[in-house]
């Protein structure tokens, strides 16, 4: 069973100077951070660092000092500024190897396709001394966990083929549940009525993000509880209270 | 004239539970990522922290004495999740009062729509003592300005519009101008040709972003420095290296 009686948490580094210069939405962020929470593990920061050796280095070794978990996402694909690895075995004082399994994986994945395995593809099996690796059914190039590190690749969908085979196999605690309730109410108008229904609540938290939609304004009010059941019964308290002071209800939120 | 004999740096604190859950995508990095390099600015480093008053606290403080600028989103509506203009006083040990002219653009805003400036309305005009205000042509409640600290709204649109308010308007250096170089290449097969292409050119970085589209692989190069003439004449010395070497190209990248 895993240990229930405290949170978990990870922290994320996206790297890349692709994301700091606006060229590429990150979209890693948004799929990770659900998939965490399904394995009881809460995404608690995010730093986003230029492809630099000393800014991954100080983000990587400040994090995972932080949190049970430091993923990290990008980098480690064949050219020049691939630098992930390099940067990462620096930080924590280990030599850089080529992984034998690794290039195993490499060899015969690169063997029926023109070139075979060059020295540039060649760089995807370095890993830091004392890695393991994490499949990556995508593409070959595997991810990296070297102790409480991840390592992941860049490209979306490559990165969430890696988290797939590391579902249900990292310890946590238990998932937060959210449950959305929508109303057409300006936030401001019921900012009392959220406070007072978060404090009668220990243990709950209410976000509230507001919207306009079909020309017209309305928020969504979401409850967060690692108790499923407070969850459930505090937003429905919620949504009572919003219908008793005249607010129309939007089903399920938006 | 600006300062052009060093580079400008800003850092931006993303505040909300709602993207480390994984709930709202992120928009403001890759919205405030090329403004701010269009004023001359280099976007260093992006936090995404919870809405914990001492989180936040902690981000600013850090960024705010390694940067020229710190900009943050988020967390300065008018419901009691809107906590960054009291994490930030906190953080730098002034108090909160309410801002005379920001009382005035509320009570305006506010006159005509029911329920008039309550007491939760009013919260948006609250600032850390000795701000300024940043004009929301949006929605009225405006953004803050404290030191090198800009505190913008989380909601894409509205940080969109107190942005435009500042441009032109921050002291900065040269922008990064970028010309992307697309090519039907596997990124591995040209890994030496872009390293030897970045080294022949100092002052030049080349960063490589592979692609699958219509069924083919390929990569978009992009070719960054301070220097435009040096970034367009790299961009094309690439992209003949390229086509001699029998890569199709792909014009302008995709």
């Amino acid at each position: 069973m895993a240990d229930q009686s405290r949170q978990w948490t990870a922290a994320l580094v996206v790297i890349g100077d692709e994301i700091l210069s606006g060229r590429t939405q990150d979209k890693n962020i948004a799929q990770l951070a659900p998939w965490l929470n399904d394995q009881g593990i809460r995404l608690a920061e995010v730093r986003v660092v230029p492809d630099d050796p000393q800014r991954i280095g100080e983000a990587v070794n400040a994090l995972r000092a932080a949190h049970d978990y430091l993923f990290t996402t990008g980098g480690i694909g064949p050219t020049h500024d691939d630098i992930t690895v390099d940067a990462i075995a620096a930080a924590l004082g280990v030599p850089v190897i080529v992984h034998p399994a690794a290039r195993r994986i490499l060899e015969d994945y690169y063997r029926d396709r023109p070139g075979g395995l060059t020295e540039a593809r060649l760089r995807m099996a370095r890993v830091p001394e004392g890695a393991e690796l994490i499949e990556n059914p995508s593409s070959g190039a595997p991810g990296i966990k070297l102790g409480n590190i991840y390592i992941l690749a860049g490209v979306p969908s490559i990165a969430a083929s890696m988290i797939e085979g590391l579902t249900g196999k990292l310890e946590g605690g238990r998932p937060v549940v959210s449950v959305t309730v929508g109303a057409r109410a300006a936030e401001s108008d019921v900012a009392d009525l959220l406070r007072e229904t978060e404090s009668a609540h220990p243990g709950v938290v209410i976000g509230s993000y507001p919207f306009f939609k079909d020309g017209r304004y309305g928020a969504n009010f979401v409850v967060r509880s690692e108790d499923g059941e407070l969850a459930n019964a505090t937003a429905e308290e919620l949504s009572s209270r919003l219908r008793q002071a005249g607010y129309e209800p939007v089903g399920g939120g938006i």
